[in-house]
């Protein structure tokens, strides 16, 4: 038995996605963003906010690994770690792997989602919203870490798309790269998500790149594909010393061994050099001057 | 001013991606297949068959260098290719970059395609068909193959996707990759695209590397991701010789130069590893015994 | 701020309806049907079942007052009516305007819809489940007149599409009429729902009146257009007494008044005019006797 | 075999109905708007202008059989007749019927459109464009009425929605009607098509009804339900006498036959009943005076 009900992401006016659904879990809004939670077909579970395809069951994982191990193994001694979004609780599944890790502060903006995911997203958190590890803040992420005095050794922003109103837009600032710096410890890795790499769309991909570098001296991007999106997407790495020594095959199955980082289900060596050796066109993209631009509060990166 | 008209690529019953089309340049049907080139917004111009998305302007360069350049690189002196499929043309302009190469026959079963294709795709071919070092015919590249004398240095098959009742459907099969391998010349190459490796869909894609592996030694798959597809997509390079040698970054660069293979968009060294460097749960796949199948003639390779 | 949401209503593998949704309020399924109530764009909340679009808060008066008031206004003195179907109820609202009825037994197979109808679409039924006239039972309406010993001035069947699997399938059949018949008082009327008269999908609509004429004297058919549904719809009264003297304009009028049965939005006596003359069309395929068929339980009708 | 090209009618931005088309015949833009032929599967052979459905060979008839023969009824010796618009030639096929006709005068500002018609759509216009009483003049209507000195029993205007850029709003407004009821012999007929009846989308009809009612002494709304456009839609006949006497059941019977008008699949006497009997809301809409409004050329109706 299939229902008519479909989620139509329209990534461009000229372009769209269907998404087939089973049967509506949740379907509200909070004060931030509309939260669709939705049994699809082809996907099981999925998570829309705004209408706009963010996880699902089937292929979660790939995201999630994809932006939690790289920044962890590139840090020595990964204690205190600050995630900004990650709602669902993946984000905190993953980095609770490392057993290096002492303390997560959490700090989403919105209260309803976080709620949500405990309650319908299990496979996601897998009850890691309960690690004593764990403390949950619901506030804005720049705003949180413009008052506070703790410092962080990662600093993990996974945060929506940056749409016209959306609060995730200030968070791909110029002026948010250099305030995160200033809330790491020495060593600090500052980690997001880095929007679409797909040929013919990776220009604000190439514009956080090129912001973060600002900041950073080194800035490291990524890239897999993502199914339930329908697009390859990017990551990026960021810190004031060098990681290369750490982001090698070798070491990098050395120290998930070491920290007890096991049983994943994308990410180890191989995988690891499929995402960091980057098509030719990101390169000469990066390389090019006249693309992409400087992302600063009074110049924000807005897509679609 | 924007058309209401719209190709839907049903992936499966329960997900489609939606294309808008400014301009229907054919709508036609051949004795095989139907034939649609239109000129979308969001692409430009695209080629669909059955229904099903090609190739298209903006992103052809992507699965076109993808086929072929690991192919060529393998080789160390192609001189005489063969191309089964390939109706588009740029098949033809990409091996014909190779300065190595002195005859290409190319076997496409449907002259309507490549006459259209020679009429409305010039962005693809780039004048190809005309070169004097390429005969066409059109015929099933599976016969032609079993009656022909003539030896390869490499054979490339790209062929559509195996439904029900294409003529590809054979070209999938233990008993044609056993013909195709008689009709290569010592140290000769086959390579083939081979099904999206999207996770979740990729047990077709496993089960073309298995039954490869029936046939020849050396048996390499790889991937990238086709944004007009919206899939990520498999090619596979087989041979009796080892071709390790020859595929590592530094040779890689340098084949191309000797070859004078330059100006090209997608494909370099690093691109080489991004798409030889395979995520796990491909490998896992194919490690595992349970995942995939033999495809025989009598048990054939049927995707939707 | 608007979801991604739609329901789509495939009318056919080559057409459809798509309907945005804002919120969805219940998606379910109950032991019959898939339910599902949603808050549309255009038309307001809505019900669908099994997909299908049933009735909208913007117009959902067009449909229910043109199936009850037609067959109420038949009967000199409707006092106790049977309503088969009518789950959201609105049958059972129109049918209380009148005056002369003192009881209304309306037996709908699914209980959970009738519960959910309850919550959810208080401007459908108004409150009118809770009248003391009123007597629900949640059972198969075939069924239940199959043993019951009571009889009816007037039998109201508003049911769903007669689909493959459908408990409604049975209520289309002449054993069904037949039956429906020695449950009327004399002088009782028969009413129902009709399908589609849409030109070129008409015939269910001639094969359900060539049925009813069977087991009745007088079938009277008429129709108007729906717009929630993209479709003209098609109702039928039937009788073994002539009607015409009560359904002409100035008799319509009349009762109404004497009924008390006022403020309807939709129907008066030139809406009657309008939807009990008929386009050539209809009354040519009736005429025509190679069209439609005599409806029977081994010889079922079943759209799409 | 089908295709996956659909033609996808946002009828608002959360409403669309969906056509899968089997073969485009022509996607062009003429000078004025985009013109699409192509084959649909339900509906078989549909003309769409700006990507709204105009006609299709399933149902062409209707629209056009409702637009021309109550106007040309409505006048005792229809002679010399007007029609701006009317591009497929279904107009011109339906008029000429009328054996009073001597001259048809049909101003339609595409060339391109009546071109592509006359080579494609020949079961519109059946040869008429041949007609030796016809004469096609390709102008803007509003023009050539505004400068010809001709008069005209009939103008009938048969012109597309009043899109914000369309050259069809022009025709809509009250300076429009006054000019064209200059143009008419004593005695004349004005008649045009009048936007969807559609309930909770008819105040532009309204409108058009109620900006007519200040240029004629008699304006006649009607209506019937269109299956391509999905829509109950629109017409109106308008004059400066009484048309009650020749546009009653007895007379259009008889009229019909004096002029030798027979074998029409949709129009005749009770079909004319069922579309000038109209709902209670068209009615009503139309006694209130705060629906709608007065059309002026500096006060345009601009439908979507």
């Amino acid at each position: 038995m299939h229902t008519h009900n479909w989620i139509i992401d329209y990534r461009s006016p000229n372009r769209a996605n269907m998404y087939r659904v089973k049967e509506i879990i949740v379907s509200t809004s909070s004060r931030y963003q509309e939260i669709l939670i939705a049994e699809t077909v082809d996907y099981g579970r999925g998570l829309f906010l705004d209408g706009i395809p963010q996880s699902s069951a089937l292929d979660e994982h790939i995201y999630h690994e994809s932006l939690i191990h790289p920044a962890l193994i590139s840090h020595d001694n990964p204690t205190n770690v600050f995630i900004g979004g990650g709602g669902e609780g993946s984000v905190l599944r993953e980095v609770l792997k490392h057993n290096t890790v002492k303390k997560v502060l959490m700090v989403d903006i919105d209260e309803d989602l976080v709620n949500l995911s405990k309650k319908y997203l299990n496979n996601w958190h897998q009850g890691t919203f309960d690690d004593e590890r764990v403390h949950i803040i619901n506030e804005d992420a720049r705003k949180y870490l413009a008052t506070s005095q703790e410092m962080f050794d990662c600093i993990i922003i996974d945060m929506t798309d940056p749409l016209q109103e959306s609060p995730s837009t200030p968070l791909f600032t110029h002026e948010f790269f250099t305030l995160a710096k200033t809330c790491l410890n020495p060593g600090g890795i500052f980690a997001m998500q880095a929007e679409t790499t797909n040929f013919g769309e990776h220009v604000p991909h190439i514009s956080i790149i090129k912001t973060l570098q600002q900041t950073f001296h080194y800035v490291i991007p990524y890239q897999t594909w993502i199914p339930f999106y329908c697009l390859s997407w990017g990551f990026i790495i960021a810190s004031d010393q060098s990681l290369k020594e750490r982001l090698n095959p070798d070491s990098i199955l050395q120290i998930l061994q070491q920290r007890n980082c096991l049983n994943l289900k994308f990410y180890d060596a191989e995988t690891h050099a499929h995402m960091f050796s980057r098509p030719k066109y990101l390169r000469d993209a990066l390389d090019d001057p006249h693309t992409g631009m400087i992302i600063r509060d009074d110049h924000l990166l807005i897509v679609e």
